[in-house]
């Protein structure tokens, strides 16, 4: 197997390790043993269990800055655009769900250099997201650094509850973020009629 | 000091220690040292760290159930329902933010019966709030319980980014999730257009 996959096999069976466990509670001997390595073969790859936290947050946010990228090329209509960040985010995570809540639980304990590196992609993504909100301009009485995180806690909560086999697809879900969100960000100032426009 | 008051005490600087350190990492001497107990007068109110934690998470749903019960009392109005307890909830938590993040990220370490028993009254609580989102009724295009997750994802993330210096007050954010859901909830079936009604 190629280093790449081999890596990229060992930050997902550690993401399960470290889920299931919490990352200060699972050993070194567990990511070893989940992964199927001796401890001399998993040093290889990497120092230690906090070097792969960070490669499993660094993998993440990179992987969905590039699909953002992609999904927002050549889009203009800014309530596309959030449907297609709303699309990007569910979906990868729908296929890490694992990685989504170690990084929510566990994500404050890079240390240094590390925890800079995280910060900034962390960063960078935020203001990607936030840009595509600020797009929407729907209502100015909300803050729309505000309406961003509220959407990330839309989207970030969704590990702490999601079963595939009562709620839907992950599609589904996106697709009430993007109701909510959007009619909330259209609609009026308050009260329970529907303003004329 | 009576003992109820010294349990609270016990337990607010034991969530600030938990939310800084992380339950695991923290030791029953720094939640003795936090408290200014000795480690025998501390385990004369507490057996150890897991009871305080769910000492912590027990008073939060009980607290949380009764504010819930008070501001809904009289109240018949669907959406001014919804206000209530989206005020209710981000009151609480904005005056215990370490407990709220203790629970989002610990929570889950409790064994036995106190698992059994926090998540007895996690599921009371969140079918409180489920029935009130059931009120509401908006829209068929969006399951209620899907809804009411997000409504949670939208209140529970605050403690990853609230900063009272940038972003307004609580009320200020209960506002605007009270805005974007309530909106949310009422509005049409995608499309940039509004609908009539």
């Amino acid at each position: 197997m190629a280093t790449t996959d081999r890596k990229a096999e060992i930050r997902a069976r550690s993401a399960e390790v470290f889920a299931e466990k919490g990352f200060d509670r699972a050993s070194i001997r567990d990511v070893a043993k989940a992964t199927g390595l001796s401890l001399a073969g998993l040093y290889y790859y990497y120092k230690g269990k906090e070097e792969i936290l960070f490669d499993i947050q660094h993998e993440a946010f990179t992987t969905l800055l590039e699909a953002h990228a992609q999904a927002l090329a050549g889009v203009r209509d800014p309530e596309q655009k959030l449907r297609r960040v709303v699309d990007a985010h569910l979906a990868f995570f729908a296929s890490h769900i694992a990685e989504m809540k170690v990084m929510s639980r566990d994500g404050g304990q890079l240390q240094g250099d590390h925890a800079d590196q995280v910060g900034e992609l962390r960063r960078r993504y935020a203001r990607v997201v936030r840009g595509v909100v600020d797009g929407i301009r729907g209502r100015a009485d909300i803050d729309t650094g505000v309406a961003t995180f509220l959407l990330f806690g839309m989207m970030n909560w969704v590990y702490t509850w999601y079963d595939s086999k009562r709620d839907g697809t992950p599609a589904d879900i996106a697709r009430a973020v993007q109701e909510i969100f959007l009619s909330g960000m259209r609609g009026g100032a308050g009260g329970s009629a529907s303003r004329p426009m």
